[in-house]
């Protein structure tokens, strides 16, 4: 279908192979295939996977097997001449790279979407370092302010605590994470549905250009690709597997956010969502998450860094079991009215000698005091603790 | 410790026992018992249930179990002549009964309870249909206008679904709980920390007068006990194993509140919260509940409704899930310009086979349609439905 030698691939990825490891034909067929298909292709995948990405673009035309030949029909439209040209050169012209699976810049976790994975990758900007923790902080673009807001300080602590934070770059949430994450100082990475050298939305190409300068812009679509609905919900899939957990910062109840989660469960990423007013529409979709998809409650960067194993314990759930002795002694005592051990015993229901023993250790710790004529009273302070509901 | 015989026993509590089934003697030795004890005390709650709460009685001179020695110089101060007829005295007052196990208005949840169980139960009004289905609403009396108002919104649905909602009367959520229970006609019941003769807190006297007219005020407390704050700890374990379904609505980190839940949470009751904004500190503890306590997250009664199994299913999780070629099928097509089939399939990344059927059904569904050239372009209604971000 495409002319395939060696001479014909290292020409054409002549200046987009930066730091490919990967021999040139295999990225050149891999460029073509995903020039070929649409994101997800599980027969592409499976055929790559079997034969190679150059042997098996041999396979569409030579192949029997009647599934290659239905998914021959569908690929065929797009394997005109020069469409694969077009597609490198304006790769070159933005200043993209063409990464491979077998490439040091390869991001690995894709391997978990098995034959789903991406058989090629763009990216304007920098490898991301792969021992680096990485967090999806996706949402929708009807953000409110309470949303933006919390998702700037998510991201902001989660940079700044060297997490990068990959997004979708859209408007709303996306780019309050981004824009976040930039301030901090930190890393982030944005992985979008059409072409690197499309940015998309248009309002955010300025965000896209600072996110390729420090850390990069992602795609699987090859340059001048439109983002289209299926890319950007196979796009979501990408984000899902490429981050060490992810978390939905705010979204309605039929967000595209929502499909990022569903992605993040079926690769077993931990999965958590921001809880927002049960009267505000914009978070319905985090409440989803929460509800069907047992997702975790995140309420600060420090719960995401627990979702990581990176964070400290969480505080006992068991901080309400006081004493219960105690407490019942000092329910029986008062501030202004002094109260003779006997009586203190009756009205706690300790016994007399329990409550002697626990009005000294109270004593010690300055909680009670004794008055000359030897009745027992809380000190104020005390009392200014209040009473549990 | 205290006289005890049948004709002292039938005297004792004359008036307080409409619906009691049990004997006088037994009921009047538990209303002994519940005078003497603190609530939830376990040798008192094993001893009763070893013997009897009669016998109980008597083994507290004449036991040699250094358990009950021990817990003997506990209950002794409050063996005065007296103490008892005075507790009775006041329940007659204020028109309280005296509630038994083995009567028929004793709540048989609270049997889960085990030798911590209440030994006497005290109520004003009338006792609880124990085939209604029960749930704890509970909050902090610190609340905000927001808690308030799902707080009401959810007590009315579900009294008006016909559940029964308990609370424990205090101010902020609990009372705006069983107002709005009552406002929607349904059925409410409050638990309090000390006697069912002391309203507490006092602004919510007449409210009390409320609930107690078409529900029913409980305490396990003698009448004329103060409320303390190991009483309040105690009475939420009350709260929870009387219903079906305990849900936090609002609550700061430290709420009592959390205590009910861990009451819930340890006697197995299906445990849920309702969430609020991450920026609100009186959200805090519903997010402690949702995160350690692993608590379903609640925003609205229906949710409440499939915590009882009552409720219908919940809908799909996957409906996010579209027809992926029908998805692609439509993203290849514009409104705007119309395009060929075979331009279709090429856009879409489909076989034109394929395309050429799905644009047949997209036509009947009134989704695309053909121009007089043969062009495809989608009905204009389908571009409004947005693209997911």
């Amino acid at each position: 279908m495409i002319p395939m030698d060696a001479a014909t691939a290292r020409a054409a990825v002549r200046g987009l192979r930066g730091e490919g490891q990967t021999s040139a034909e295999d990225a050149y067929a891999r460029a073509v295939w995903s020039v070929l298909v649409e994101p997800g292709d599980g027969v592409a995948g499976r055929l790559v996977a079997e034969h190679g990405a150059i042997e098996a673009l041999r396979q569409i035309d030579d192949s029997g097997d009647p599934e290659v030949r239905r998914a021959r029909a569908r690929w065929a439209p797009r394997g005109q001449p020069g469409a694969v040209d077009a597609a490198l050169d304006a790769a070159r012209r933005c200043g993209a790279s063409l990464v491979v699976p077998g490439d040091a810049a390869w991001p690995t976790r894709l391997d978990d979407l098995g034959a789903h994975a991406p058989l090629a990758l763009w990216r304007r900007g920098a490898a991301m370092d792969a021992e680096r923790p990485a967090v999806a902080l996706v949402g929708a673009r009807a953000s409110t302010a309470y949303g933006e807001g919390v998702a700037a300080d998510l991201a902001a602590d989660l940079a700044a605590a060297g997490v990068v934070v990959i997004s979708g770059a859209a408007y709303g949430i996306d780019g309050a994470c981004h824009r976040a994450a930039l301030s901090a100082g930190g890393g982030t990475v944005a992985f979008l549905a059409g072409g690197v050298d499309r940015p998309y939305p248009r309002g955010h190409e300025a965000l896209l250009s600072q996110i390729a300068a420090t850390g990069a812009v992602w795609s699987e679509t090859p340059c001048g690709a439109a983002p289209t609905k299926w890319r950007f919900l196979s796009r979501n899939r990408l984000i899902a597997a490429m981050s060490d957990a992810v978390v939905v910062v705010e979204a309605g109840w039929r967000s595209g956010s929502l499909n990022t989660a569903a992605h993040a469960a079926t690769l077993g990423r931990p999965l958590g969502a921001v809880p927002g007013p049960v009267t505000s529409a914009a978070s319905a979709g985090c409440h989803r998450v929460l509800r069907e998809y047992d997702g975790v409650c995140v309420t600060s960067a420090a719960d995401v860094l627990e979702m990581l194993g990176v964070g400290g314990p969480p505080p006992p759930a068991s901080e309400h079991a006081r004493t219960d002795a105690t407490t019942r002694l000092l329910d029986a005592l008062s501030a202004r009215t002094g109260r003779s051990a006997d009586e203190v015993a009756r009205r706690s229901g300790l016994a007399p000698e329990e409550a002697a023993i626990l009005l000294g250790f109270a004593e010690l710790e300055g909680r009670v005091q004794r008055d000359d004529d030897g009745a027992w009273r809380t000190v104020a302070r005390d009392k200014a603790a209040g009473r549990p509901g």
